[in-house]
This record gives structure tokens, sequence and C-alpha cells, in this order.
């Protein structure tokens, strides 16, 4: 039985992991300065300006080959670097209280000696009215006596699997140049992000709003790895320096450039994925198909009558809020993760389709469900 | 026109002062390794055991030799060399929203390394139900990705000027037992609070409680400087290191341990404090007549029709919500002092009575408004 | 041609490459909680039990089962981790002055807080002698106005390619235990130097003698990644909040089991490793073949005129002081590594053999020599 | 007997003092955003341009009013904050060996997460020389696996008692600039240091030549604390938040405006200095005193046949190799430092005066030596 659990549970999607088993014997050197890296860094910049659709980078005046693009192992690690690099040592991050760095990350930003400020928005779609309502507290005080907000962080998509709106971002954007206030995306999810249902924000607008953004690969198809893409050049300055102090440069980097060039410089009609969209770099095909898979499974969910979710959420992730005994025959039957309990009764279970999900794992659910249905009818 | 800004408006109550004066020509070692810091602790240690009427410290085997008395020059730093020293890197403190530590510190905890996690007291009134929240929340994960909690922070007044009770206090006292956790007691304002009116916490009480705790003079009669008293053994372990290390140890320590040593050694009543209660230390005599002076003036304020306190708060410092434009007269009659806009049409104003603040200057504020009162009648 | 600029510079052995590719397609709980890294971590016990032939172990009371085994992706973050898991604020290393955390790792260990005390030691040669000097200088002192030295740093082998013996080693933990100091063995090229000519000390010796000890994967046949293994339970308590917080626990933990077990269960002669020796584990074997095939080059060196070694390095690692146009030269030809001018005239270029290094690959720098002299003599 | 012990065993001068006492009753608003505090900020920016006989400043551009003057309670916070607010993480400080920094503030510098890399310069006297072969090493590698240089630190006088002269301190001015350093100048005896025999160094030199220096009060007349001149814009940038998240904004901070307002504003002449120059101000009148009592001690030991001292010191502080039981004889006799033991048979001693050391305290050690030489006689 195919596990829900979350989307890192498999290894590499079989076209990616074949670039890393094909360069197995070829030598390369280090920490990420290699030719296979080059390659990775080239195809993540096309691809962001082939995206460019509106000619939003044109307009903006940003060059793709001023972009920096760095790699790193995890998650964790392309947070934590991104952020102790934009920031001096007064100045903190402002999130919604979902957010990664804010629950998950056992403090990993504080103990680069940054606070967290955080808004009232639910399921980590920071708001500008809830930023707002944060800076107005700290403008009042416009004084050396508390930390200085400098940096915005949202999920694309977010923790709960909600994707803002192009009109949201660039609100974000609009209102952090007029504070002086970077904008920072936590990519970790950005494939199903970008691809999920309505969305109308491509991978150029996610380049052109942020100052530095990360291209999650462990959990869309990568063996492991993420990408940072570094906009703003004050950021840049250094910024490898600050990724080895806090061990993030790879000694074989070549690994990860090989990675990110299978999933950039390759179309998902290429590497076979069923759902491609047009000519569009595996990376998104493999969110695309996650999703696809996802929103099949919620339609399994709701015909059985599971259609208690905490969110809509457009993504590979589906939050159920059930029972606590129910919930606990669900994470049995489908190897289903549990997020948290909201109160006394209630738990919340969350169902993750990945690249690896395929059709088969969603007819089983449903089958599963109909035999149960059948012996309860019996 | 005396200034009801705030309580360290002045210098040192006159007794405290004549000690640095007087010992100002002799010649004694540095960095609080002196004989008057050995005074000064020797008198605090002292008036730990004399305040001990109830017989806690005894009944729970605290031997006042044992217990460690250092000297710093001010709060924020008695704060985070505190906290510094009793965390280790994934380690995060507890407190209420409006905690110094988390508001008014500019991120000096987080600059140390560690999170600081907030309940959802008011007032600065830290729960234990609030905390159990906090805890519940990261027991459940009970996991490495998230913080680990392991030291309560409360201020004792509070931030807005209450007091906890002895049941309050020993129920943090115990679920801080319960689940392993610290407890750190913030004494910046512990005079007022101690001398409060129905305050059943004696100075024992605080220091059966608390693992560390701070006693501040900067806000109660000391030119400067605060104490810190660390009874729990694991946190004294090398404390002087972590005080070299954040700049904490003063080369002339001397004048810390003359001034406490004056505040603690000293009755009240020898120091002339009117307010002065038996022969308690002069140190709580100065809290006692801060919070005489402040009831005089609440007293004085609601008899003129200024009643909106936003709490009620029995020791000096007494908080006013008031329109805008009220507000703004009334700073500027009573140089009070701007706390926070609620909303745009409100402003909260802080009145604070210190050591130095005499009954003649709370007539003068009753004059004042009569005098304006009679101006609005004709 | 082959490169002999360092030991990482190709994937992964085959080996091992096989056991991530055979495991690629099944699903695997994140966060090295997974059953490969259950492997993973059983299969390093184990060799470390088989390992000790002389029983040192077990007259240590070191328990296998109580050792704890952890998995990162790399070096610097393995040393990161390790030491901050080891100290408190004000907590010192002493290291060499050649120390990898000394020099490049950007100043990794002084961003968790701690200064990196130097002896005179060369060679990275950790002595009793170079620590006791640093030692006396802060007892003499013993005082919170230095560091407290803590923890004490050695590479397995060094940063030039010697190896400790076991009679070195031992004093470093005699030295270390009488003065209450935590031994660190940094392990990133431990197999080269535990299977190097004349080397007295085993697995075990390695695991008895230090609190806490890196296994190195990197730079002997892993696609990436490093094994920590704790002993000290001190250090045990809460290390994986630490790893989180630092970024370094890999999502797909997985990935690091699967490498460690097939290193450390499967023996060199089941993967086809020539030198294998009875039946250590591949780990070792690989280590063995690096270093069989560094002497052979050395022989060939010095056979053609090139003896000028800074260092007499039984492994893999081999260090020429040439004059710098002959530098130039040699670079070129065998893309060997420049590591430093000691003076304006001369340079010193390091050749690395590493598991993939061949037989022929060292052949052909026999034949180049040759045709070089041939073509001068002409 | 005077103690000769070091040189803030006192409290403050008496002018210094009664400025404390006259101003103790009134009533300042807090955080040095008071009036004596601007009084002190003026004071300093005056005698800093007194001080330019030479026109440096004018012929740098130097406008006293965009001087930041700050002022915190001691020398190791001083040093820290001023660190901190110059280093982004992977920058670090370059100093000599005996630089208090590197040795005597228990990892303070480390503790803000930037290294301290140290030259081969004796005595603490920075040299261009010994930085510059640190830059060779880092420029040679000028790669992010180390870190970056880019903060010189100097003591002016030095940890041992020398002095700069203006070429030297001009040279480390350029060279910073020719490699884009900042020089910071540790100044907690900057008194001493600039009226020492043969000193060519003007405080006008000092504030041209440093991006930011420090003015010690407590080891010259102050009660205690320390002045901050950042002339450096870039770090002047928010250096308040810096402080404050260090704790080391004073409530109080009038305190320190009053005593550098004495220090700066008055001639040492008005304050009764006798040896006071012209219409220097009192500060520097207090150094001049130090050094005048200093060199007739050295005068009385030389005569009565101690003269090993390790340093031709022409400052407050004289150090004498002895040998070890002659060292315990006379720091028994005279109250002096024992500072190091540079072999098993030999220690140095250090005796330092001060401000208040007077002609009588050096008489009766003239007269101890005598009675001992008639003794021995007899």
């Amino acid at each position: 039985m195919h596990s829900f659990r979350n989307d890192y549970m498999e290894g590499a999607h079989p076209f990616v992991l074949e670039r890393i088993v094909q360069t197995n014997n070829e030598q390369y050197i280090g920490y990420t300065e290699d030719n296979l890296c080059k390659k990775g860094r080239s195809a993540i910049r096309s691809a962001i300006v082939r995206s460019d659709n509106k000619g939003t980078l044109r307009s903006a005046g940003i060059i793709p080959a001023a972009l920096q693009v760095e790699f790193v192992a995890g998650g964790t690690m392309a947070n934590l670097v991104s952020i102790a690099a934009s920031l001096r040592p007064h100045e903190c991050a402002i999130a919604a209280p979902d957010a990664h760095i804010n629950v998950h990350e056992t403090g990993a930003i504080e103990a680069c000696g940054h606070k967290v400020l955080v808004t009232d928005d639910a399921d980590g779609m920071l708001s500008v009215a809830g930023i707002d309502a944060v800076m107005k507290e700290h403008e009042y005080g416009r004084s050396f006596h508390m930390v200085k907000p400098r940096l915005l962080y949202v999920s694309f998509a977010t923790e709960t699997g909600l994707v803002l709106s192009l009109s949201e971002l660039t609100a974000l954007r609009s209102y952090a140049t007029s504070k002086d206030l970077l904008l920072f995306i936590d990519g970790a999810r950005l494939a199903v992000g970008l691809t999920s249902k309505d969305c109308d924000v491509t991978l150029a607008d996610i380049c052109a709003a942020a100052d530095i953004f990360t291209i999650g690969g462990t959990k869309n198809g990568a063996l492991f790895g993420e990408a940072i893409v570094v906009r703003n050049p004050d950021i840049q300055r250094d910024f490898r320096y600050i990724m080895k102090q806090k061990g993030a440069v790879m000694a074989k980097g070549r690994l990860l450039g090989a990675q990110f060039d299978a999933l950039f410089s390759a179309t998902g009609a290429q590497a076979g994925v069923e759902e491609a969209f047009e000519d569009e770099p595996l990376y998104l095909s493999l969110g695309r198909h996650s999703n696809a898979m996802a929103a099949r499974l919620k339609e399994v969910l709701k015909r059985h009558g599971f259609d208690s979710f905490i969110s809509d959420s457009p993504t590979n992730q589906q939050f159920l809020l059930l029972e606590n005994h129910v919930a606990q025959d669900f994470m049995h039957a489908f190897d289903a993760d549990e997020i948290s309990r909201p109160d006394s009764e209630h738990t919340v279970v969350r169902m993750t389709c990945s690249w690896a999900t395929t059709q088969e794992d969603i007819d089983q659910v449903d089958a599963m469900f109909s035999q149960a249905e059948a012996n309860v009818e019996a």
C-alpha cells in the first residue's frame, strides 16, 4: 500500500537519478564550482526567462545573468543561509504564525541571532494587512528598543497547501519596497504552487517579486537538494562565505548541479510525465502531477464522505479534520500523517501526493473505502 | 514641575549616593571581587533570610550561603546573561507577550540564540494555563523539529504594574518542577511588587520559587545596577564566565557592591523613608514609598475624572486610556509617557512615581487639575 | 587524464551507488528515522565491535547499543554540529593551527559562538605537550576573563595526511580525562588513517578514545555524507535538536542510511576491492585502496626525482614542495592542487588518490614523466 | 599603603564625582537621550576639533557634527558592540596576540560570531607587516573557505603600555584603506597614550585614522564608563540597535553624559591637576598625571636596582620581569599585580599608577626600598 505521509518518501524521479548515475564516474571539482553546477545554474536561469510571458522581468530590468544561483542539501539549510545573509544582527523576519521557520526549524533563525515576528495571518498566507499591523507597532516605537523588521518570509505554496495569487504577491512586493523590507520566498514546494489550479503566478513572477527565493528539489523529484536564487545584489555579496560558514557548501556540489540541470533543462514530456504542460521544465511537470493526484484523491475522499478539509488546498497536500478515532483508523489505513490536535476530540490528518504517486495508488484508496463500506452494509 | 515619565529619571537615593561618595577614595580590587561587593552580597542574603517568615526557604532546604549573588549594570544585561547561562542552544524561554524580553530588548535573547515563545496571557501575568497550552503544542510534537521549552520568564511586578499572588507564584513553580522547566523572575521592579497592597509574596518566596531572579536597583533608588541571585547550582556553574563574555562584569564592581549594601543592610527607617515598615531594608521601603505616591496620584486622578485605568495596578506605574487629544494635553502637563495607541483614537499614557516623588509633587498635580477645572467653569 | 586534485572528485563507489538506486522507489519515513538509517547505524556499531581486537571497548565498559550514530550531509556540518552540541557559550576548542575548523570552515565554530585556541603543533598532530602549554596559560589565569578550554579537536588522518599512533591517541585521551576535556576526532579521512601503513589504531580505539567522532563518507566512496558517533551521554542529550537547528537533519536521511549500510555491512572483498584485507568493511578497504595508490604514486614521483615531500604521509594525500615554475607545470600536467606558497619562490602542491584512482592512472603518470624525460634528453 | 595593582582601584576623580552628585536630584530622560549626554557628546566633539592642530580632520573632510558619540558602562562592552556593529557574520578581526579582545574578554567577539585572527606582533603593537602576512594568507586563498578579514583592532596605548607613533598609525590607516579594512582603536587607556612622552599623536589623529574608536573613562578618572566615537557612517547605521541588543544602553545614561562632560569640557587646570598642560581637557591631564607618577616610580625602581622592564613603557603601566621569590616579596610589599609566568623561574609583575596616585605614594615606595636596603646592610 502506497504511503501518503509526505512528499519526500521516495528517492528521485528516475530521470533525475539517471543523471547522477550517468555522471558518477566523471571527475568534477568541488564545492559547486563544477560544470554540472554551471549547467544547473544555467538551466534555472533559462527556465526563469522562458516563464516570463508577461515581460515582468524585462520591465523590471532584471538580467538573468545577474541572478546568483546556489545549491544546498536541504530546506532548513536554505532558509537559514538565506536569512543569515540578508540581515544585520538587530534585524528580524516577519512571518505568518504557521511559517516553517517559526515552528518547525528548532529555532534555526534565532540561532543565527534573529527574532521572527509573527502576524495574525492564517494558513501561512502572509498578508499586507498582517504585516502592516506588525510594522505599525514597530514604527510607532520606531526605536532601538525593539528589533527592526527587515525581511518578509512567505512560503509558496504555504505550509497548509495554499497559494498566493499574483495580486497578493505583487502587493507584498510593493509593500516591501515601500518599507525597505526584503522579500524571501520559501519555495520548498514551489512546483506544486506554480502548477496549482487557477494559479496566475509564474516562476518569473516569483523571481521579480522576491529579493531571494528557493526552489525546492527534495519534495519534488530530486534525490535531495534546494536551489537558492539571489536576485538582490546586496544579498549576493559574499553569500558563499555565509553558506560555507553554515556548512551548506557541498563538497560534491556536482550532485546538486546534475539534478537541477535534469529538472530544469529537460521538459516534463521528455521525461515521460503524463501531465506535462507544453514544454514546461520537468520540475514543473512533477508538481503538476502531484497536484493532479491530490485532486483525484480529494475527489475520492469526498465521494466517500470525507469532506472536512481544513483548507481548500489546490496543491499536493490535503488536510482533513477528523474525530480522533476516525483519524486513527484513517492513518492506519493510508499511512497518512498526524499534523495536530486542535481540540481534545479532533485530529488533523494530512494526505500528501508526490511525483511518485500513481493513479493506481488513488484507485486503491477508492477500493479500500468501497470495501469498507460494503463491509459495513453487510 | 515633577516629571512622571518613569522611575529612573533621578540619580540615586541620597543614602545610596552617600555610600559611593564615602568610599570614593578607597582602593578596591576589580571585577566585583572586592569587599564592598562581599558586603552587598551578604546584605542581600541576610535580607532574604530575614524575610522568610513562613519558613519556606528552610523547608525547601535552601541554604543562604549557597546562593550566588552577582551584580551587573542594567536590566537587559541582567536578563540576557541569566538566560544565556541557563539554556543550551536549542532551548527556549516561554513568556507572556508583553514580556520585556519579548518586546523591548531588541531581540537580546534571540541574539544569544534562543527563541522566545509567547503564551496568550495579558498584562505580563504568565499563567500555568498559558504555559501549558504552549507546552502541549511542543510536547505533542515532542520532537527535535521544534525548540525545546526550558525556561519560564515572568516579571515581578509585571510590565503593566501587576503582581503575582503567592498562589500564582507557587503554581508556576510547581508546574516548572513537574515539566523540568527553569523559572526566571525578572525583578527590575521587584521592590514595588513586594510592597504592593495585598501582596502576599516575600523576598524569600521569590527566592524559593525562582531558579534565578534579579533585584532591580536602577528603578528603585540605586544610581544604577541590578543584582542577580542564582539559586540553581546548574546555572551557577561558570556563571561569571558568561557574564564576562557578555561584557557584564564591571571593572569597578565596588560601585554596585556599595549600593546594594546600602539598600539591603540599612533599614528604610534609618535612611529616613517615611513609609518604612518595621525594620525592612531600605530597598523595600523605597518601593513602598513609590507605591504610596502612586496610590495618592491615582486618587487625585480619579477625583478629577480620570479613571480609565487599563489595569488595576497596585504598584508605582499607572496606565490611563485617553482620547488622543486629551492624552496630548495630559502628557504635556505632567510629562507622562506615551505607551501605545491601541486604536486610532486612543492613547495609553503612563504616569510613574519613584522613590523621589513627593507628596508635594502629587499636590501640584491636584492643584493643576483644580486650576484647570476652575478655568473651564469660569 | 585522471585528476589528482582531491578525493571527492568522483561520485560514489558503484557498490554504494547501487544501494541508492535499488532502494530509490521504496518509501521511507523522513529525517533519518527510517529503516535504512537503522541498518546503517547497526552496521557501524557492529563494525566498531568487530574491530575491538584488543578488548578496549569491553574493558572501558562501552556498550555498542549505547552509541548514538547520526548522519549528516557534509564535513563542516558534522564538525559544527558536534562542537555546538558539546560546549556551553564560554567554552572553547583547542586544535592544531592547521586544523580544518581553524582554517578552512569560514569561522563555522566561531559562528556558533566558540573560540578556537591553537597549539603550536605542526601538521595537525595535536600533542599533549602542545595542549598543555595552552592549558597552563588558561589555568594560570584560571579565571572568567579567559575562555574555558573544553574540547580537543584532532583530525585522523590529519590535514596533511599524518596519523596519530595508538600511544599518542591514548595520551590525548588520558590528558583529556585528567583535565575534564572532551575529545572530538574529525574522521573526514578516517578510512585512510585507519588503513595506513604501520597504523596501530583501530576503529574501536577511536571509539574508546573519543567522546564524539565522525566517519567521513564524502572522501571515501560515498556519494556524500558523514556519520557522527556520539559516545558521551552528555553530548547525546538532545543532540538531534542541535542537528535540526543547524539544518543538518536530512529529510531523505534514507540516502545516508543506505550508503553507510553499504559501506559497513559489506566487506571490501564482496564489493570487489582488490586490496581488501580479511573481512574488513568496504569502508576500510576503500581507504586501503586509496593509500595503496598513493604509495605507488609516491614511488613513481620519487623515481622521477620528485622527492621533496613536506611530510612523510602514509595516507592518500601527498604534498610536494616545488619551485613555482615547476609547480605550475606539474599542476597543469596532473591537475594537482595548489595548497600554499610558503615563500615567494615555492609552492606546495598536493596529489591525492581516491577509491577511484587506478593502477592505470598511476602508470600514466609514470609514462608522462618518462616521455618528458625522453624529450629533454632528445 | 597605596596599591599599584591597577588603574581602576579608586572611584572617580573628585571633579567628575561632583558632577554626578550635583545633578543627582535633577530629572532626565533615559537611555542616553538626555541633555547631560548631549553636553558630553558635544564636549568630546569639541575636544577632538581643538586637538586638530595639524588640520588633519579638516583636510580629511571630517565634520565634527557627523561624529556619532555613544556611551557604555565598560570596556568589553564597548569593544563587542563596536565590532558586532562593524562586521557581517563571515567577517573577522585582525589583532596582535596580546590584544584584549583575543585574550581577556572570554571570547566576547567569538560569542558575537566572529573569529579573531592574530598577527605575530609583540606587545600589542599591531603592524602593517604583521597584518599583511595574515592578509596574504587569506588573499591567496581569496575564497569563501576562510573567514574574510575586515577589521583591524589595535589598542592605544597597548596592553603592555606602548604607544603607536603617528607614522605607524598613519601606515595602519593607509593599509586599511588600501585593503577595504576598518580600523578600530581601543582607547581603554587613550589618555595615557596621548599624553605619553614623545607621543606625536593627537585625539584628532586618532579620530581621523579610526573608523571607530573608544575613549576609556573607567581607567582614567571616571566613576565608570567609556565613550565610543563612530566616524564611519556605515557603522553608525542602527548602531544604537546593536547597543541595546547587547544590553549596552544605560537607562540612566545621564551618569555617563555628566562624567564625559566633566572630563572633556573642563580643563585639567580648572580641576586642579598639577601636570595639566595648557588648556587641555581634564581627561588628558589625568592621563598625563598617571604617566608622570609612573615615570617617577620607574626612576625609583631603577635607582634601587629594579630595571628589568619587559618593555620601555612611556605610560602608566610598568612591567618588571623578576625571579619568582623576588616577585612574591615585591607584590606583597606594593600590592603589585602578577601578570604572567614566562618560565618556571620568573614572574612578570605590573605596577600601575592612576589619576589618584600621588608623589607621596611614590616617596613611600622609595622609603620602603631604602629601609629594606638599610636592613640588609645592618
